[in-house]
């Protein structure tokens, strides 16, 4: 088993972790978390979106948070989502310099997403990478539902892989293929990814894995051992499923990184600060989050031996 | 990433998944539990152990289930948790016809286990074996820890291939390797196996993973990639860890059979009828369990389009 060097995390707590949560969690609020999470060393963070504020309130601060944040000089390169040249435009008034354009391969969870066909948001994106070049603006983009769609079903790998020769010709910094509802499996991952990476082997590719299922490390463990070193995660695995009351959301960011570390990989995070981020997300929203590592510590915790052994 | 075409599954929810369960579990609630596992034709079962009764309550019940059992002809094979030779011959008494004799790789957590050194665990092993051949029961050995202990840390890789050289000497029916407190990743997995294997290719092994750590499916994606085909999972992922209030148990076994199935991995199980059982274990031990797939579904679940999306 060969393995990278180094994995590269991007941090989509504030985002896609918080977008589902019911209680509005506040700028003050936010800018504590952002600054745990620097502390831990994380170094690109998607830190909101600018989306309609009735649709997703929760987003509603992503601007002054921008604002906020972009006063004192970041370690960490901050990225907005956004799902539309106006989005975009939006981003770029708060003076947003990263940004990160979301469509689906599904043409159903398009349409749901963002009241568009798939089709249209690629029209869309071309007018985005026209805007943010000429704003030098960098252009991420996300192909979501790329493994699978819960309205449709199955998500050919074909038109995944058509969807990304086209974005790959707009020059974009990244693509990363998000399994939005937690329905991807290893060996799926590792064969499309194998294959994307060799059809467009000068284009950096990421992944975004929700743990719906339960398989969100082992489908890391599959994209790395197919090539793939950045992945999107979030703290505490915060995010949920619309459509599956109870499932658990993204995979959970301190999950991987100590799966990493304990297998020899660097992230250059530190463990131990994140799970003081972890905590203090609890606090935030008021309940506890699927992590496992805040649960039960890392590999290495040794427990006292008790009386009755030493004794012996 | 090469796959093998079946992968067996050993269900150990009656003896690893209860064990810590604070409310006895009656007779009648394992029978129930037992005959839905078979109804989704899972076929090899640990049904319990034969332990001092006082230690572990939950299993003082043991040798009446199997009676009860045995009374039918089972499609199942029915495996026993046997400490040292006074439980062999226990469970002989019985007419139990398959022990797995479990040891730890750490002397100090043998000790706090079983209250003997390793050494004279391996002892007692020689004298089991000899016992199990006279009477003509089938013998699987576990050697606990062997990822790691929670008093000691770390248990370096050739204890545990002396102690692999030495059970495989006795010419037992299965060696597995058990991550008791959910320490390992998938690295190390990866590593150790390829190499027993290789050292010793006339032996076969499992695996049990522990998913304290949330590693539990990514061990077991690794150990396929080295070649493992068995291993232990418990129904709800229930079990617990006495050491990590909270932490979650065994690996779950219909998130496991999910995630196989979705790879294309056969392992004759029916996993509508493994979701009833887990279901049915909610029930009978009144909590919810860690159970992914109960809870979100299977990777193929498709949901209605909304009425926004199917109007355009």
């Amino acid at each position: 088993m060969e393995l990278p060097k180094k994995v590269f995390i991007n941090e989509v707590v504030l985002r896609d972790g918080l977008q589902l949560e019911k209680k509005i969690v506040s700028l003050n609020e936010k800018k504590s978390l952002f600054d745990q999470l620097t502390k831990a060393n994380i170094t690109m963070i998607e830190f909101g979106s600018f989306v309609h504020p009735k649709l997703v309130p929760q987003m509603a601060n992503s601007g002054d948070l921008y604002s906020d944040l972009s006063k004192e000089k970041q370690n960490a390169n901050l990225v907005a989502l956004v799902p539309n040249l106006k989005g975009t435009e939006k981003a770029h008034d708060y003076g947003v310099e990263r940004v990160n354009f979301v469509f689906s391969a599904s043409n159903t969870h398009n349409l749901q997403n963002v009241h568009k066909s798939t089709e249209d948001s690629l029209k869309e994106l071309a007018r985005i990478q026209d805007f943010c070049s000429k704003q030098d603006i960098t252009l991420y983009v996300t192909i979501a539902t790329a493994f699978g769609c819960p309205f449709e079903g199955e998500v050919s790998p074909n038109r995944v892989k058509s969807l990304v020769e086209e974005v790959s010709s707009l020059n974009v910094e990244m693509i990363t293929l998000a399994d939005t509802t937690g329905m991807a499996n290893p060996y799926q991952v590792y064969n499309l990814m194998k294959e994307v990476r060799s059809l467009y082997s000068n284009q950096q590719f990421g992944l975004h894995f929700h743990n719906t299922r339960g398989m969100g490390l082992s489908n890391i463990l599959a994209g790395i051992q197919a090539g793939i070193n950045s992945y999107d995660t979030a703290l505490g695995g915060l995010g949920g499923c619309p459509f599956a009351p109870g499932a658990t959301g993204n995979v959970c960011t301190e999950d991987v990184v100590h799966m990493l570390h304990s297998m020899g990989i660097d992230t250059g995070i530190r463990l131990e600060e994140l799970l003081v981020a972890s905590a203090l997300l609890n606090k935030i929203v008021e309940h506890d989050t699927p992590s496992y590592i805040l649960k039960a510590g890392t590999f290495d915790r040794k427990y006292p031996i008790p009386d009755s052994v030493s004794a012996q």
